[in-house]
């Protein structure tokens, strides 16, 4: 991945010439920037922001938290040793300066596309990925892992964590720093804080921050102890000096860093995070520290990019797609057709009809009031609207204790960030048979998102729950009908699930109508095999079915529309009528929606008369990044492909590639 | 559940008279306790402690956590309005006295057996179980959902969570009290600090709180300040006057209570948690405050039972059964005999034999150093056993990270309880393909600690994750070489997973052998049936066939050893040979290793050839509690009742009734 001979890079037909970044053309890996002088950092810095504005412009991606790392990157790879100094990144929303820097900027271009970058960071990709993360708030149990493994190995390099202050709300990174209190071991963490990781967030911590700056007394000493960003230069001295002054308790409430001090860590800052030469000192510093270290760098989300910084809301934290550098405004094609409606906002004003009629519903989401739909519903009911941060197990919980009052929680958490609150689902709402909705976007592939986002596993960890109730809808308007059946179910949890992206673009009543739990629905009838499909498979099996139609070939297709319960007379019904029967789904095929069918029919006297296809995502490969319909017609699930499947069934034994064992 | 008339309840063939109970005898209900004077509550306190000690002396039962909490509970339902206030207890453990006092005392001694008490609170038990809870960490996130649900109800109760220190270690707590201060609402939170609510805990707030209370500057102004516990008749007033002059930040600093102020917690301690008059009024002056209140309460585990007070390691945390009064030793029957050695010590001796051998292998525990039988690896090898804390979440990353580095974690936490790992198994091990090892314990049925703690959905929920290895041992000997092959693999996560209790009694090889992945083992030959079975339930299934082979039904049982990747070259071979197969495992049928089975099948030309009965645990019911054999029992899994499985499959249609759709 060295530089390209020409100096340029084709991206979406614009050309974008490394000669435009002096510096950064020179810059292939870390130990090249570590090369330069400290006064050449600002510019390299410009220039990397500027050589990702440029490029995510024309190609969209995650943008904010990347803007706002540069100085923070640039810093910190000039002053550890990378790769045998560790840095981790909590989530690779900030990943794009990092990887600019470690021999990836020619590629960057490809970022989110199939075979291209991965969004995030992994570790296949490079070895200065050492930690790959989609979830957040991993980075301080990963980093002290790695830590302690130095430890164990009798190496000395360091390791630095680095998370946004929206992954602080959750509780792992509690759990990881009492942790590091406990062990007392050399580590870094360095807080960047944007007030705003993802959206505002909610962590009481800032509003403390902000309290206790503001008070008089606090106010007065302030000045000369710790706000000692203003003087940097001589800085380590003196700040050691005033710190042994002053009694541990009385500096610790004099800072934000209480929290931190109680936790064992000894806590630097705050610290201006777009200074990178004071950066590269305050880390310089911290490597001299023994024990854990908490440095709370100030970022600005966004930074450096004008329509960013104007955002309020989320300082543009991702561009959908090719972008005007001056308003951030989406570059539209001139003949973009117009498109159905998003499955989350149709979800989102669902959720508004339905708690609008009815008082006990509310909604929760974890930090996703966006991604979720929910914004309409803040607006519009703000006291039944629950933010509770990046904190998906107390979502769960906190959503059992109201539903013990006879409120209808909604519990509004991607597919795979649910698997946060696994245990909470089984042990606080199943268990209790506490009626709790569930309602999971990002179900199936997400798409450029990758494998970290990925919502392959639901129909299968929520199906195996006792007493779970698991519905998938074939199309935005059906979803509206299952929104409303979960919140009018009320016998225990009930999750419905729902893909990433726009609607099938089918005509929405305005009512909505109850479903009969565990009852599907027939959508054609057939003769020669039946497909059983659930959730955005329903209409692939639909079209697939017309491709069959045009050899002959007649397929029934039933929308199954639960995993859980089945719908055992349609099985019945259907294993009377046909001999083959191929399950198709948006999830992987191990203990899965088809999974279920075959457990139903196994006890049934006419299991040997039925050959059975559970056909979905691969059981055992994690599936990578592109866009969806991309990775799904890889996968046999675009129409074509489900037509190619039962065509297999019918002529040829069934097909066991897809099922690894 | 009134009195008894003659007064005496018949406990194990000991009588116990309430009459020894003055005071206990006339409370029935909290609204009886009420109804005495305050100077009385002493005495209500004594005998419930003595109540409790005569009855689980006889019987068994957590004992420890209760003891501690006695005077707590008393003055909790003294000031607070049950059931029409809400008390929350964070772990069931601390609920004994809460029973006692709650129209239960006369079923006490039925704790933990079969359809006797629930050993933990349980909603359908009592209404003033508001909250069920066997995992750790919840109380606050439902008291947080409960006093919601009251405000959003408009109603005006109030709403106590009472949460021992040693799940204050859990992430959630942390999430919980983020979401209490940022909502702001009334919520009362007990801390319930015995400094080692299972064993001495992994917090590193304990060891600040008292580093803070050795400095000299924060003595002094400690005693004129915040340790009003002394003088607290006049307290409440004081409290007010005090608190007021002082400022927000100073007042945090000189009490241990810095973390929850910042976290919006009013904060008053810490409080003698065995005085119960002052308690009383602590929770009464706590009903008066708005907002978030933090009562940190001091509090003796084992407390007035001298055997437990001089048990430094777990103050008595459970008794096994009957027990002597004076000397805290059970009393064995004299005719016990000797039993074989436990899976959990079994697996700690063969991790330390292990470790011994390779410097690269750790344990981690997630505060079960005891349940995990790895106490003898933390004596030998303190510098590579690592407990956590009730950080699960934490756990499974922290061992990611090690893996990153070739290190060889072995993380050991319950079956049920990794549960709450699950999403950093998949997101952090198996994206990443990291050689971690998972030892889950207590897979299965747990037997008398109920649905909370049975391992019943592992199987399940780790086979449907790509890439993983699945294992379950036959018995104690192929736990050590399970664990050996799993120190040895390092191609990505492993898991292997063993009941709770004594192994099957065989010999145990020196040398530990590694096992081929993927490979089962041929217990026996048959020509009529073929059993395929799992885990525990292999032996269970040899004596299932030794029944059979009375009938002369020639039964072949296979040791499957592995849920994923299943061997199937033997699934071809026995289906070659066998059209009626059962497999059989200790986990619920959906999803589980059966379920693989059915899927493999259903990919191969002779799927219609063969009956493939599913038995296990089933899909839609929890298990209740009681002695593990009485409930497998109970499910057909006992040798008799797969012997009655397998019999119903060659002479019947296959059954269906295990398994509800």
């Amino acid at each position: 991945m060295g530089l390209s001979t020409n100096g340029t890079i084709n991206v979406n037909g614009q050309s974008i010439n490394l000669n435009d970044y002096p510096l950064l053309k020179r810059i292939d890996l870390p130990e090249d920037l570590r090369k330069l002088y400290r006064n050449q950092l600002r510019q390299v810095s410009r220039e990397v922001r500027q050589f990702m504005i440029d490029v995510i412009c024309q190609v969209g991606g995650h943008f904010g938290a990347g803007l706002g790392v540069v100085e923070l990157t640039v810093a910190a790879h000039y002053a550890f040793n990378t790769p045998r100094d560790k840095l981790i990144f909590d989530t690779g929303h900030q990943g794009y300066p990092h990887k600019i820097l470690t021999g990836r900027k020619e590629l960057l271009h490809t970022i989110r596309q199939k075979d291209g970058l991965s969004p995030f960071l992994k570790r296949g990709e490079s070895e200065y990925d050492v930690f790959g993360a989609g979830h957040a708030t991993t980075s301080i149990s990963s980093a002290l892992g790695v830590a302690a493994a130095r430890d164990l190995n009798s190496d000395n390099y360091h390791v630095a964590a680095i998370i946004g202050d929206g992954a602080m709300t959750g509780g792992m990174a509690y759990e990881a720093m009492n942790n590091c209190g406990l062990q007392g071991r050399r580590i870094i963490v360095v807080l960047n804080d944007n007030r705003m990781s993802i959206a505002p967030n909610e962590w009481a911590f800032s509003n403390y921050f902000t309290r206790i700056a503001q008070k008089s007394v606090v106010q007065k000493m302030r000045e000369s102890i710790w706000d000692i960003s203003g003087e940097f230069g001589a800085w380590g001295d003196r700040f050691r000096k005033v710190a042994g002054r002053i009694e541990d308790g009385v500096r610790a409430v004099l800072t934000p860093g209480m929290m931190f001090e109680a936790l064992g860590f000894k806590y630097f800052g705050p610290i201006n995070g777009h200074n990178v030469t004071k950066l590269v000192d305050l880390f310089n510093f911290a490597k001299t520290i023994d024990g854990p270290v908490l440095l709370h760098v100030m970022t600005q989300k966004g930074k450096g990019f004008a329509p960013a910084e104007a955002d309020e809301k989320q300082r543009l934290h991702a561009l959908g797609g090719p972008t005007d550098k001056i308003t951030g405004k989406a570059i539209k094609s001139p003949n973009a057709k117009p498109k159905p409606p998003k499955y989350q906002d149709v979800f989102g004003q669902a959720a508004v009809e339905i708690a609008v009629k009815n008082p006990k519903v509310v909604v929760i989401t974890a930090a996703m009031p966006d991604g979720t739909g929910l914004n309409p519903f803040k607006a519009k009911l703000p006291d039944r609207f629950f933010d509770v941060g990046i904190a998906e197990e107390h979502a769960v919980t906190f959503a059992a204790g109201l539903a013990t009052e006879g409120i209808i929680p909604i519990v509004a958490i991607y597919s795979t960030f649910l698997q946060r609150g696994f245990d909470q689902i089984v042990h606080d709402c199943a268990i209790q048979n506490l009626p709790v909705v569930f309602a999971l976007d990002r179900a199936g592939l997400a798409g450029a998102d990758g494998p970290t986002h990925h919502g392959a596993l639901d129909l299968s960890y929520l199906r195996i729950i006792q007493d779970m109730v698991v519905m998938a809808p074939k199309n935005e308007a059906e979803l509206r009908d299952m929104l409303y059946t979960a919140t009018n179910y009320g016998k225990g949890p009930i999750a419905l699930r729902y893909p990433r992206g726009v609607g099938v673009g089918v005509e929405m009543p305005l009512e909505m109508t109850e479903i009969e739990i565990g009852k599907s629905e027939t959508m054609r009838t057939g003769e020669d095999v039946a497909i059983l499909a659930i959730g955005d498979m329903v209409w692939h099996a639909m079209e697939g079915a017309d491709l069959l139609a045009e050899e002959e070939l007649s397929a029934e297709v039933v929308n199954a529309r639960f995993a859980k319960p089945l719908d055992t007379e349609m099985i019945d019904s259907i294993c009377e009528r046909f001999n083959k029967v191929v399950t198709v789904e948006n999830n992987v095929v191990a203990g899965g929606f088809g999974s279920g069918v075959l457990e139903y029919i196994s006890t049934q006297p006419y299991a040997h008369t039925v050959d059975v296809l559970v056909h979905g995502l691969p059981a055992d490969d994690f599936v990578g990044h592109g866009q969806a319909e991309e990775l799904l017609g890889e996968l046999d699930l675009m129409p074509d492909g489900i037509a190619r499947v039962v065509r297999g069934l019918i002529g040829l034994p069934a097909r066991s590639d897809l099922i690894s064992f």
